[in-house]
């Protein structure tokens, strides 16, 4: 069997997912939508290899022990295994390009890396769609960094899971002057963990009903707010979305509340340069840092001003992105 | 006619009130139960003049211009009149004993102290059922701050209001060592009052019918833990139900953000603190400034504690306090 080596972006949602509804399958609650990010990437190479008498994962060049994070890899490549049915074990070696503390899950670009790299090397002939549910299983967010630009994850609705991928809304080349600034705030480990928190919201936050209840709304205005290139009302639904997300997170008992006082900072920061005109709005994910969304006319004036604040440590700008790839060279 | 002289405390809500669900009778969308705080008073002073071309209405010494706050004053004085079939204008004198920064709220304590001075001077004998429904159309917090001690508002289910008033949970005596300690974090204006706050949640906000649904199991559990002295049951409940009235303000379209930096602070050291084996809660009303619930036995360290952040200028300590009453001495 060969090596297969693949790159994928990280992406960042506009449109949040925040809750499964099968958690072996890795089916949400509500569709999703994101933007792939230009650069920030993991590459992944994976052979299968029957003198190894157990998977072997390095992750940025360090050996990963036995805990959660090895058992989630070895999970995703048993499911490869029986697709391709092979009981081979295999070599991972796995590199973010990103600081692991740029604010930006690694869990999307490396599943969807992984599964790539993974699928290829096992010789399975998967379509995007295909790779889409296979990163899905490893972690939901990873279905969408299979494609590049603009993506939407669809909740489906069968039980087994074939509905549920994503799909492209748009190329990078249809809003290239589409810009986010992902801001560093806490490099601390986050106390509750994404696939944790969402199972602590839907199984007790009383207000998680009107989330999903509100959700397809977001859905179809941020969507057709991407294919018209309406920054207002795709940044407006994003920020409403996100703020909706973390309420329902703030009302989970006991609370989930990720806000740290920076958060606090660069919110009421977005908000005033808004009421000074400026067209400018934010996303948080399951953590205290804050996304800020803009376009690339106003994008050097809302980072300086946000490496201003006290709490800001960094400041990424990022451009849409292409999609996951094959690449020739490997990493061993 | 005579003068009438009263005081009312300020109280503080561990179940919030928060909607209506008639604008003009002020009548709330759910109850709500709160601690009179002692010692944090209005004392209000009225005279029914013949002589007088307007009302008169001074706070704090200063005369009260044409405004809102004006404005509700002489509306409130106006169902008095009618109560009372009197046409006369009024001279109002009235002053908070606490600073307006202590970061509480005066509209309770002051309409509470006006309706039942007004009412005195008007010659209106009414029972603290009806002075609590009286207070109610000035400010809906108002009608707990009758009663001393901890005070459930009930919702109420009649269309006139006649069935939305406030009663006594139990008397201060009760519960002796509970305690609030009013943070003050920020003495600027809030940007969004909470009238209008709770009118454009209502309106706007999905998540809204999910706080409904869930808060009559934190009033059951808020009541019956102030009546057990179960200070674990009161502190969690509150705090909980705290935090589902902010996610639906922060979900709320446009948002409506009361937290600032500070506010995360103090949230986050109260976390730290429980984790360490403190009994220690907190509570939001809708503003910045935070309210930390715990018992006189602990109160001191976490007095130091909330004074070593950065981000709190001041921190008053609150017993429970007793009901409105009459005063022999008079401001004018």
């Amino acid at each position: 069997m060969e090596k297969g080596t693949c790159r994928a972006n990280a992406n960042i949602a506009l449109v949040k997912y925040w809750g499964k509804r099968d958690e072996t399958l890795m089916l949400p609650q509500n569709g999703s939508i994101s933007m792939t990010l230009d650069g920030m990437h993991t590459t992944t190479t994976v052979e299968f290899l029957p003198s190894l008498k157990a998977d072997e994962v390095t992750l940025n060049d360090a050996l990963l022990a036995d805990g959660k994070e090895f058992a989630q890899v070895v999970e995703h490549l048993n499911i490869i295994r029986e697709m391709a049915k092979i009981k081979t074990f295999a070599r991972v070696a796995s590199k973010n390009n990103f600081p692991t503390a740029a604010g930006l899950a690694s869990s999307a670009s490396g599943f969807a890396a992984l599964s790539m790299a993974a699928a290829k090397a096992a010789g399975l002939k998967l379509n995007p769609q295909e790779l889409s549910m296979l990163s899905r299983r490893g972690s939901g967010s990873a279905s969408r960094s299979i494609h590049g630009g603009f993506v939407e994850w669809k909740r489906g609705e069968k039980s087994d899971g074939t509905d549920s991928y994503a799909q492209q809304i748009a190329p990078p080349s249809h809003w290239p002057n589409f810009r986010m600034l992902t801001t560093v705030v806490s490099t601390s480990e986050k106390k509750v963990k994404s696939r944790a928190g969402m199972k602590q919201t839907v199984e007790t936050c009383p207000l998680y009903p009107g989330w999903l209840s509100s959700v397809n709304a977001d859905l179809d205005a941020v969507r057709s707010g991407i294919k018209e290139k309406d920054f207002h009302k795709v940044g407006a639904t994003a920020e409403h979305n996100c703020l909706k997300m973390h309420a329902t997170m703030i009302a989970t008992n006991p609370p989930i509340i990720y806000w740290n006082p920076a958060t606090m900072e660069i919110i009421h920061l977005v908000q005033v340069m808004r009421e000074e005109g400026v067209p400018v709005y934010f996303t948080i994910d399951a953590g205290p840092n804050v996304k800020v969304i803009c376009q690339e006319e106003n994008m050097q004036d809302i980072e300086a001003r946000l490496k201003e604040l006290s709490g800001v440590k960094n400041v990424h700008v990022c451009k849409p992105g292409g999609p996951a790839e094959t690449l020739k060279e490997h990493l061993f």
